[in-house]
């Protein structure tokens, strides 16, 4: 089913508005959500709402936060997100960062007590508009297993590097640290298919290419899959997110990280609060000038979209590519949404007494 | 044959020495090379020492360096290497970020007309011993194909972030972006061994296990192999490394970065200068007190050492750990160096008149 942007727009905002959310949080929680749909992330956006929903119900999600600042030098300072949406502490902690490279140079925010971001790119461009380079980062819940292990200890823990361009639109490196989302994993389930080996192991530790062995004990893989692939570099930087994002900030981190979904418990032994982000920005003309700095940057890509290919119909894709002409064509013919979710949302919309999708 | 830190770390200062070095820098500059053989990461110490002898003949390393700051705020700098051993000129950068830190929290320097800086994790683990975090990347000569290229258009461009720790040592991640750095290729190269599907592809831009197909118009491929186990991530990162380190600090980038080796000539028309790094440090009391930034990291170590495993034999190993107990035996029973290297570096002490290795 396609709906236009602007009947998602209003339907998720009317939601947030329902679980008592401020307008102009509602406002900013549905653009978050909004921006993984229309670039294609389907598995960040409205897919999220039904649970969130389920998570404010259990009061582990709080629509009224009071964000504050806990900790601060002229670059650095320490958030703490009062439970509420991380669509909306995220935001908060990149305007801060970049309050802070407007005055200094560069900013760095780490967040705890905080829940699901949506997508990191999100966050990271926030900076490019003001000609900073961003990074936005996220822990979450225990799905990966680090190389060796036998448990999961990390989750998918995306990071993200965003750079202005010139005439080019800006590159944006957005990644899980997992050889694959969890996203592509749900979808393979969905249609009952096979996935690649490398992508995750089961209760044994062995490779498995059923999708359905992450519920009976199995674990994703560090990008990398195995030793010999360099899974540790995949688990080192699932490692970096976690320390950046929670170690630092004091949220919790590794096996604590409270699930995303609302059947399962959070820890009754938190090391910390809620999850952990971490963001930065960092002014372009802090290093040289930003024409220069755009002109090479269409220069790189311009470099890498011309490069000589192994298969000639199949191009060099820059980092942000798909995600933008995704953008365009579902601003101008409307967003898929699948069954499964319509179904979802309009529950929802029952439940809140607000106006379904499916007229 | 076994070489005794203490010899080796003579030997190297008279090489530099001979260059024409300052004291000061023969001392850093064999400090930074030596840390990398007794951390067991023999392709990045004395072995690199003839490459850079070549270089400096051919007048593309500068061993006397006006290392100078060409553009700065608060909080973040640009630096000119003037041509100098990266050895030298990326602790200078670093020490920058570090002095920035202290006063503002945090600090930032891109550096251009630089050369090789050794291993990342040297430099990154100067800002741990001020307690803290350290960033070090760099650029490097183009060997690695992005996602679908049929050129080297990335260096294998490594990354380190180092964190301190309590009573543990830092955790470091120090990784080439690429699936296997250089080195093991090359090692399979002289042992005459296969390598894994995953890490090249030949001139065709097929998978092969030819060690020998680099030199044969082949190339190594990022981290995840294929774009079905997430090569892309690995371009992405050896990307994100690329920028920071050479388009945001002048140097050269992508295909245009010269070749670390002295047959092959830079390219005649540059668009940057030498090769480029990316240095930074953030004040963990930025954040959150030292103590307890610590005292949760040791948590964090503790719980992934002690997580139930595929194989009960084989432990998760934190990143730094195998690094820290090579050092350990190194520094004890002497550092392991090839027939090859020995032969190199004798060639070098005949050349400069010093006392060769072997008597």
């Amino acid at each position: 089913m396609l709906i236009s942007e602007s009947t998602l727009r209003t339907f998720t905002q009317n939601i947030f508005l329902a679980m008592g959310c401020s307008h102009e949080h509602a406002v900013l929680a549905t653009d978050v959500l909004l921006q993984a749909d229309l670039r294609g992330i389907d598995s960040h956006g409205v897919a999220r709402l039904v649970g969130y929903v389920r998570l404010w119900e259990k009061k582990r999600i709080n629509a009224t936060p009071n964000i504050t600042v806990v900790h601060e030098t002229a670059t650095t300072a320490t958030v703490d997100g009062d439970a509420g949406l991380g669509l909306v502490v995220a935001p908060f902690a990149m305007q801060l960062a970049i309050k802070k490279a407007e005055q200094y140079g560069s900013g760095w925010v780490a967040v705890r007590n905080s829940n699901h971001f949506g997508i990191a790119g999100y966050h990271a461009l926030m900076a490019v508009q003001k000609d900073m380079i961003g990074f936005a980062m996220t822990n979450a819940s225990p799905l990966v297993a680090p190389t060796f292990s036998g448990e999961r200890l990390l989750g998918t823990n995306p990071m993200c590097y965003a750079f202005p361009a010139g005439k080019y639109p800006p590159v944006v490196v957005d990644m899980a640290t997992s050889a694959a989302a969890n996203g592509k994993l749900e979808i393979a389930q969905r249609s009952g298919k096979q996935v690649p080996e490398g992508w995750i192991q089961d209760a044994n530790g062995d490779f498995t290419s059923d999708p359905h062995a992450l519920k009976h004990g199995g674990a994703l893989l560090p990008l990398g899959g195995d030793r010999e692939h360099g899974s540790h570099k995949g688990f080192g930087l699932g490692a970096t997110v976690d320390i950046l994002s929670a170690v630092l900030s004091g949220a919790n981190y590794g096996p604590w990280v409270p699930p995303f979904v609302a059947f399962l418990e959070p820890s009754t032994d938190p090391v910390g609060a809620g999850i952990g982000h971490f963001v930065g920005a960092m002014r372009v003309d802090g290093f040289r000038p930003v024409d220069e700095f755009k002109a090479h940057m269409d220069n790189w890509i311009s470099r890498f979209k011309s490069a000589a290919t192994v298969d000639p119909s199949q191009k060099v894709i820059i980092p942000g590519e798909p995600e933008l002409e995704a953008e365009a064509e579902r601003r101008k013919n409307g967003i898929p949404i699948v069954e499964a979710v319509i179904k979802d949302l309009d529950g929802l919309a029952e439940k809140f007494n607000i106006e379904p999708l499916r007229k």
